[in-house]
C-alpha cells in the first residue's frame, strides 16, 4: 500500500487522487499537470503558474543545474524552492533524456539523487534509460536491467522525505513494460513514470503508447500513482487518463510558443494559419491571431504560453469533471475524433477493454452511446460476461419492443442495442439505462446479438423468441440457430407489444439532465 | 442576387460571408452570433456584449417594447441603439412567439414593421406563424399559408433601408419546409430564419432539426443568408452550420445563466453538479465552481452568463476557423459525441450527403477519417461518382498494398478505404490524400467495395484483379463477381509489392502540420 497516494474517485482505469509530498508540505491532486520549468529561460514565473493556472506541482531538470556552476551555487544555497520562486512540490528528472539523447552523462543515480534531496527537490528520479521504440528485443531488455539497477540503487540512497521515482521502461514490448511495471512496483520508491513514450507522441503512435502504458498498468499496483513522462499535449490526456494515468509534465506549453504553435484539444494550429482563435481563454478573447502575429518575439511567445497553459489546465479539469460525473470515456470518444491515429488509440484502448473492466466502477450517472466503438465498451463486455450467469427458464420473449399480453412466454426480457436481452429487474441500472441513438449502426446490433448468444449458452434448455425491428444479417449470424426469429410486429396481435419498454432509452429528456 | 450577402468561403454547406446591413452601416461577419437583449432585463450591457465579447449584432423583440408604454416612448424618441447602447446591427422580432404562445398578439405585419421601422431596426421581422412539429399536415399548410401571406404583406411596407425577415416555416415536413423556402426566397424580403426549431432543440430531435434545415436550403438559393431562429446552444453551432445556416441568436446565454445553468459544447451542466469548471475562459480561470456558488444571484447569473458567451462565442470562432482550414467536418464528428441525439443529427446529416456534396468545396487541406461516420461523407460519395466516369482498360490491378513487378497488369490503381480505387494521377488530389487509421473499420471497407463495385460498372470489359488485407465478408459480398480476389501478400513473387504505394496514409507526420 502506498500511503502517499489516495483514490478518491474513479472512472474507466482513471481517477482522481491525492498525491501527498511529505518534503514540500502539500498535496497534489492528481490528475496533474506538471509545467516544465527550464531553469535557463523562464517562460512564465512559477508563482504565476501556481496563482493563475493553478499548478500545485512543476517539473524541473536537476541535471542541468548540476551541471551549470552558478545554478548548481545558488539551487544548493537558497534551494531550489527558492530560486524558482515556488512554494508547490517540484520534481526533478536526473538527466537520463540527456542520457539517452548523448549517450553518457556524468553523474551516478547515487549522485543525483544525493544532488536532488541537497538542492531541496519533493520528487526526485534515479538515472534509467529510457529505451526508445521498435529497438531489439535483446537491447531493450539489456536497457531495462539497467534500469532496474537504477531502481535498487536508488533504494539504498537516503532521501528522507524526498520521494524517488521509479521509472518504468520496456521500449514497445507490451510484456516487458508489465515486468517492468511489476519490478518497480516491487521497489519502496513511490512515483512510476511511464518512461520514452514520447517518441511514440511525437510519431502520432497512440495506438501504441496506448498499449505501452497498459503493459506498465498490469504490473503496476493499482495504488501506484502514475506518470506519462514527457505527456504535455491536451489533446490526449483524455486517453491517457482513462488509461490510468495519473501526471503529465509539459514544457510543450513553452517550447510551442516559441515557435509560434498554438495547443488546441483537438491538435496543433501555427498562428500564420489562424485567422479566428478557437478558444474562449482570455489570450484568444483579448487578441485576434492577426494582433499577437504584429507582437514581438518576446510578447507573442508569453501570450501563446499562457493560452497553451490555459487550454491545458482546462483540459485537465474536464477530465476531473469526468471522471466526477463518470462520463470520462464520453469525453475519450469526442477527443479520438481529433485525428485518425487518436481514433487508433481509442480503438487500441478498447481492445484492453478486459483490463479496463477491472476498475471500472459498476455503477456511473449514464452512458451515452455515440459511435460505433460505443458497443466496444468495457461496460458491455460486463453485461455479456453478466449474462453468461443468469438464469432463464422456459420459453423466453426477449423484445425489443414490448411486453406481450399473451402468456405464451414465461418472462419477457427487453433487448437494446449494444447490450442484448436483460430481465425487468435490471433495466433501471447502469448501463442499462443508456442514452441510445434512435439510427442503431451494425456494431450495436451485433453486439446485442452476441449478448443474446451469451444467454443462450448459459441456458441451453431455454426456448428463447427474439422479437427484433430489422437486425442486419450480419447480427442475426450470430444469434444462436436454436432462437426463434420474429420480426418486431410480427407477434400475433394478442402477443403484440402493447408498450414500448424502451421507453427510458428512447426518451431524449430523461436522465442526462438538461442539455 | 441577395447583394447584402457576400460569400467569402465555404466548407461542407457552410460558409463564412458578410451580411451588410446598410440601415446600421455595418458589415456582420457570418456565421454570426446575436444575442437576445430582453429590455427588460438588461444581464450583459449590450456595449460590453460588443466590446469585450465581439457580437457584431444582437436581437431582440419589437413586441415587447411595442406593448409596454415606458419603452415604446423611449424607443421611438431615442432609436433602439441609443436605447441599448449598442452601435452594431440590431434585429427586431415581431411577436410571433408570443402570437405561438399564447394565440393571438395585438399587431398586424404592416403595423409591427412600421414600428419597428420607426424605432430604427435594422433588420426587422413580419408576424408569421412559427408551427411546432408533428402537427397535421393540413395545419402545418394551412398556417404555412398565413405565414406566407405575412411574407407578401411585409414587401408591401415601405421599410426603406431596413432588411426584413423571410421566415422559413413548414413544421416536421421537410417538403414543405422546402417549398416555404423557395416562396421565401421569391419575395424580396432579405435573411431567412428557418423557424419554430426550437421544439425540436428541446427534445433533443437534432435529426429532425437537420431535416426541417435540409429542406429550407433546398427551396432557398445558396446565396441567402439563413437564421437558424431561437438556436443559441454552442453545441449545434457546427452541425447547423455545415448544413448551411448563418445566423444564430443566444437567449440561452443569460436564461440558463439564471438558472445557474451553464454552457458547454458537449452541452448543459447545472453548477450545482460541477466540482471543476472544464472551461478556460477568464470566469473559469479565476474561479471555482464553489466559489461560484457562495456569490450572490445577482453575481452568480453575471458569472455564468459571461462564461456561457464566452463558450458560444469561441465556438463561433472554432467553427469559422474549420470553413478556412476546410475540416468543418472534423468538427462536426467531434460534437456528435457529445450526445446519442447529436449522433442522430450527424447520421441524418449525412443521409443528406448528396446535397451537401453540391456545395462542399472539391478541395480543401485534408480529410481525416475519424469513425465510423466519415465513410459516408459527401468526398466519398463524390469520388464514387467520379469513378464511374473513369476510364480503366485491359488488365487492372487494384491493390491496398504495392506496385506489381511483373508486365501481367496494364495498369495497377491503389485502393484505399473508405475511398475505393485512383489511378496514380489522382493520388496526390483531395480527398485521396486523406489520413486514415490504421484500424480500419467494416464501413470503410464496405464503401471501398462500394468503389470497386463503381468503377467496375463504368468498365464492363475490364478484367479486375483486387488485391486486398483481408476485407471482411460484409465488403467482398459488395465486390462484383468479375472481380479476381486476391489476398494482398498472395500475388506471385514477381508480382509482389516492392513498396508501399500506400505510404502517405500511413504517415502520420505528413500533411496536418505538427500535432
Amino acid at each position: 500500500m502506498r500511503d502517499h497516494f489516495e483514490i478518491r474517485d474513479g472512472d474507466v482505469a482513471g481517477r482522481i487522487g491525492e498525491l501527498t509530498v511529505p518534503r514540500a508540505g502539500v498535496t497534489v491532486e492528481t490528475p496533474a499537470l506538471l509545467p516544465v520549468v527550464n531553469p535557463n529561460i523562464i517562460t512564465v514565473a512559477p508563482d504565476r503558474l501556481e496563482s493563475e493556472f493553478g499548478a500545485q506541482i512543476l517539473i524541473t531538470n536537476s541535471y542541468i543545474i548540476h551541471k551549470n556552476e552558478d545554478l548548481h551555487e545558488e539551487a544548493l544555497e537558497k534551494g531550489l524552492h527558492e530560486m524558482l520562486g515556488f512554494d508547490g512540490a517540484i520534481m526533478t528528472d536526473s538527466g537520463s533524456f540527456q542520457l539517452a539523447e548523448y549517450g553518457e552523462i556524468e553523474v551516478t543515480t547515487e549522485e543525483i539523487l544525493q544532488f536532488q534531496y541537497d538542492i531541496g527537490t519533493d520528487i526526485g528520479t534515479p538515472v534509467d534509460i529510457p529505451t526508445p521504440p521498435d529497438v531489439s528485443r535483446e537491447q531493450a531488455e539489456e536497457e531495462l536491467a539497467v534500469t532496474e539497477r537504477a531502481l535498487r540503487d536508488a533504494e539504498n540512497v537516503e532521501t528522507g522525505e524526498m520521494l524517488v521515482n521509479a521509472p518504468v521502461q520496456g521500449s514497445t514490448y507490451p510484456d516487458l513494460r508489465e515486468r517492468a511495471g511489476r519490478t518497480a512496483y516491487e521497489t519502496d520508491l513511490d512515483v512510476f513514470p511511464v518512461g520514452a513514450v514520447v517518441p511514440l507522441m511525437n510519431a502520432y503512435r497512440y495506438d501504441d503508447m496506448v498499449d505501452a502504458v497498459a503493459g506498465a498498468k498490469r504490473g503496476l499496483g493499482r495504488d501506484a500513482p502514475v506518470h506519462l513522462f514527457g505527456a504535455g499535449h491536451p489533446m490526449m490526456f483524455a486517453l491517457a487518463v482513462a488509461m490510468g494515468c495519473d501526471l503529465f509534465d509539459s514544457a510543450a506549453y513553452a517550447l510551442y510558443a516559441r515557435d509560434d504553435r498554438y495547443l488546441t484539444v483537438r491538435g496543433t494550429e501555427h498562428l500564420d494559419e489562424l485567422e479566428y482563435f478557437p478558444c474562449s481563454c482570455a489570450v484568444c478573447s483579448a487578441y485576434s491571431p492577426a494582433e499577437i502575429r504584429q507582437e514581438n518575439a518576446r510578447e507573442r511567445e508569453r501570450l501563446l504560453a499562457e493560452h497553451n497553459l490555459h487550454v491545458s489546465f482546462a483540459e485537465l479539469r474536464r477530465v476531473k469533471q469526468a471522471i466526477r460525473s463518470g462520463n470520462l470515456l464520453e469525453l475519450v470518444e469526442e477527443r479520438a475524433r481529433s485525428h485518425p491515429t487518436m481514433l487508433d488509440g481509442y480503438r487500441a484502448m478498447l481492445d484492453h477493454a478486459d483490463q479496463l473492466e477491472r476498475e471500472d466502477p459498476v455503477s456511473k450517472g449514464s452512458f451515452f452511446y455515440v459511435s460505433n466503438e460505443s458497443a466496444s465498451r468495457p461496460e458491455v463486455q460486463r453485461h455479456h460476461d453478466r449474462l453468461s450467469r443468469l438464469d432463464a427458464e422456459g420459453t423466453v420473449l426477449l423484445t425489443q419492443g414490448g411486453t406481450p399480453k399473451s402468456d405464451r412466454f414465461d418472462a419477457t426480457w427487453r433487448v437494446v442495442p449494444p447490450f442484448g436481452p436483460f430481465p425487468r429487474a435490471l433495466s433501471e441500472t447502469y448501463p442499462l439505462t443508456a442514452e441510445v441513438p434512435d439510427r442503431t449502426d451494425d456494431d450495436a446490433y451485433a453486439m446485442a446479438a452476441e449478448g443474446v448468444a451469451r444467454l443462450v449458452a448459459a441456458n441451453p434448455d431455454t426456448e428463447f423468441v427474439l422479437a427484433h425491428d430489422g437486425w442486419p444479417e450480419t447480427a442475426l449470424a450470430r444469434v444462436p440457430d436454436s432462437v426463434t426469429l420474429e420480426p418486431l410486429h410480427g407477434l400475433s396481435p394478442d402477443e403484440a407489444p402493447d408498450e414500448r419498454v424502451d421507453s427510458e432509452a428512447d426518451d431524449a429528456d430523461d436522465g442526462h439532465g438538461d442539455v
